[in-house]
């Protein structure tokens, strides 16, 4: 993907730019800071994806002569601010939660530090990014758990936009889903990519057994049939029939799934396709992939509910100034006085407090006053440091980025989910999995 | 937008394009077509969007050498198919709803006639965009209908991915949305752009006079200044000291809303600004926007609940094949025998019966057999006919795409909203306000 993303940005982000070049404030060093105030409504955790993304996406973050020429002619700033923005680029630094984190209310997600104009501007860019994927791989997450190691296939991309879709894919890859039926997403990120046919090609020819000796001679016996488009049953046998007892899959998108899945098992088994594996496809969300826990099911497609956030399609991350530098270089926290949307300032640092059985335990977030001013906490055997830098002078860390970002954010994501207590896994509405406490 | 959008596409769309060249099936001419099924719970009408978007999207699906190189190396298809992919463009016909219609359960929404291989590629694209938009618009028009004139932006760029926002600013504006905080939108689209300055710009200076000065100073004393980052009460005193009477607006984010408004309306006549405005943004939905119908706020901004569909981020559409010619040359009507997943087969033409007060009373979607063996119905004054021709031999028609094409479908939607019966527009769960007839 290439393009410049400048414009991909609230219009009041500019004109906060133009007003703070005016009076100088704009040079004013800042901390800006990424969060979410709740989890969605009765979650235990959320995993923070989109961080990779957005690296990339702020490295693309130019005002080339197309947007200016817009800028200038629609007078969305003064003039002198053009000049400005045709010589921006980030060069600020960057530091958070690693892609593929858990998190909790209150947990810094994200730190900028850079100039007020540098940084302010990235701020729809930055909740954009975070806020979907993050969305999508929290409720992707909670598939995963209640699969039980059964693999998970994303393919909700005709349920949300067409860019929207290769996030999601890329999101539910790194909550732990195996593959996407998502072209983009295999080639922009390297996810494994899966899918066969559909109804259409079923109907397409003059019998389902036409469809199905087509569907073998060009993708081989090991291919997956759809066997539900007339009557499971006799699709099948005649799956079986026509691709033998080596097929490799049959695949069930609709009826009432526990008992379909049983009986195909059965009739698989008795045809002898012991090996042929079942995967379902049907409207499925964390809830019914529970449900069929106790099913011969031997993997799971999900649409809808994964690429939409399973009722949460915004994570509800904000993105707040927390403190800048006054004219004598202090830092001063800031934040806005307000009940319903209070928010903490100064600079974070956050750890996760681990009991001596590695189980998470409390979310620890440190108060300070801005980077110069406070002390690290010293990290321990049982403290667990949740921030690295990601991004430095405006270049973001590569090990982060692109398809090799993606893996690693994946295989981190693994391995925090082991540290989560057990009631992190309970479906129905709870509090926190742990509190957040300030320090 | 430019590039390629081959592989916003499913992987089992090209696997179904491989197996049915091999056996001859993928040049039959077919019928596919996008419906929904239902409404989201409980909703009334829905809102077609999405379709100007589409048109353009699907002149720009072909296959050019890098796509063609991933697939190979990939090995998505087979060598052959590559090649007939690298001629492919669309060259069949689509027709459907005009963007902006109203539509029920069951309208056929968007026909494409083209062989099978030509058209089932188009899927993917078509839900990601028609599911997406119309989610919004959807959500966006309940709004406008309980906003009673006063004017909505929509300013959720941040509750959704990057792109998508783009498209969410597009469908909100169309479903009477009046501007956007998105300036991609802007650019692309020609949706008039909006937004001053967030609590940020007041936190970065040393006083919320200074800030309310640096910004009247940059973007004059008709700006909108955001009052409510420490107290409204000394917010809006300062605001209209510093910017006078004449100050365009003032801008509320949080607090008790109803209460709010009231007393800052008061206080704004009190000091003279009796023509500043009020205008609102603490995250509201068509039920808050509802609940503030009595409070005197002259205009709304809405974020997350726009972009998200409002509980409905996908407007669950679908894409069938519907009919297809046998080798003889006749159509067949062709549809998935499944109770919880019907669709009718054949082809259709559809039309809205209005009653002698041009209030619509019924869809009734004409059923045939393909595009050569029905009669059209004959149009009168009590039956509006919905269908449109959108893209001939591959060929948009250029009336509904572009900027041009979103403020027709803009217009489009206004006219077809005074002709819904009023209980359309009622807030609460109900049944489709007309019923879908087959004929």
């Amino acid at each position: 993907m290439t393009g410049s993303t400048a414009l991909f940005t609230d219009r009041y982000e500019l004109t906060m730019v133009d007003a703070a070049l005016l009076d100088g404030t704009a040079h004013r060093e800042s901390l800006f800071e990424a969060f979410a105030r709740r989890l969605p409504d009765g979650r235990r955790y959320g995993v923070v994806a989109g961080t990779g993304r957005l690296l990339e996406l702020i490295e693309r973050f130019r005002f080339a002569d197309a947007e200016l020429e817009w800028l200038r002619e629609h007078e969305v700033v003064r003039p002198a601010t053009l000049d400005w923005l045709a010589d921006y680029r980030f060069r600020g630094d960057i530091w958070g939660y690693r892609e593929g984190e858990a998190y909790f209310p209150g947990s810094p997600l994200l730190t900028i530090r850079a100039t007020f104009a540098e940084a302010v501007m990235l701020e729809t860019l930055v909740l954009s990014t975070l806020n979907f994927d993050s969305s999508v791989a929290s409720a992707a997450a909670r598939m995963v758990s209640v699969a039980l190691g059964r693999p998970l296939a994303e393919m909700g991309s005709r349920r949300t936009n067409e860019g929207s879709a290769v996030a999601a894919a890329r999101a539910a890859y790194i909550a732990g889903f195996d593959a996407t039926s998502n072209l983009e997403a295999g080639r922009a990120w390297g996810i494994p990519t899966m899918g066969t046919a559909a109804h259409a090609f079923t109907l397409l020819h003059d019998s389902e057994e036409e469809a199905f000796r087509a569907q073998v001679e060009a993708l081989g016996p090991k291919t997956t049939l759809l066997v539900d488009t007339y009557d499971i049953a006799r699709g099948v046998e005649t799956a079986v029939r026509v691709a033998g007892t080596g097929l490799g899959a049959v695949r069930i998108d609709s009826g009432d799934l526990p008992t379909v899945v049983g009986a195909v098992r059965d009739q698989l088994d008795a045809l002898g396709a012991v090996d042929t594996k079942i995967t379902v496809t049907s409207d499925l969300d964390e809830f019914t992939i529970a449900a069929l826990s106790g099913a011969p099911v031997d993997s799971y497609g999900v649409g809808t509910s994964v690429v939409t956030g399973s009722g949460a399609p915004a994570a509800g991350m904000v993105f707040k100034l927390v403190a800048r530098r006054d004219d004598g270089g202090d830092w001063v926290p800031v934040a806005k006085a307000s009940t319903s949307k209070a928010s903490v300032g100064g600079r974070k640092n956050a750890a996760r407090r681990l009991d001596s059985t590695r189980t998470a335990r409390e979310e620890l977030v440190f108060l300070g006053d801005g980077p110069d001013g406070a002390d690290e906490f010293a990290p321990d055997d049982q403290l667990r440091p949740l921030m690295v830098p990601l991004m430095r002078d405006g270049e973001a860390d590569a090990s982060f980025t692109g398809p090799e970002g993606t893996r690693a954010a994946r295989a981190h994501r693994a391995e925090v989910m082991q540290e989560l207590p057990i009631e992190a896994f309970r479906l129905g509405r709870g509090e926190p999995a742990i509190p957040t406490t300030y320090r």
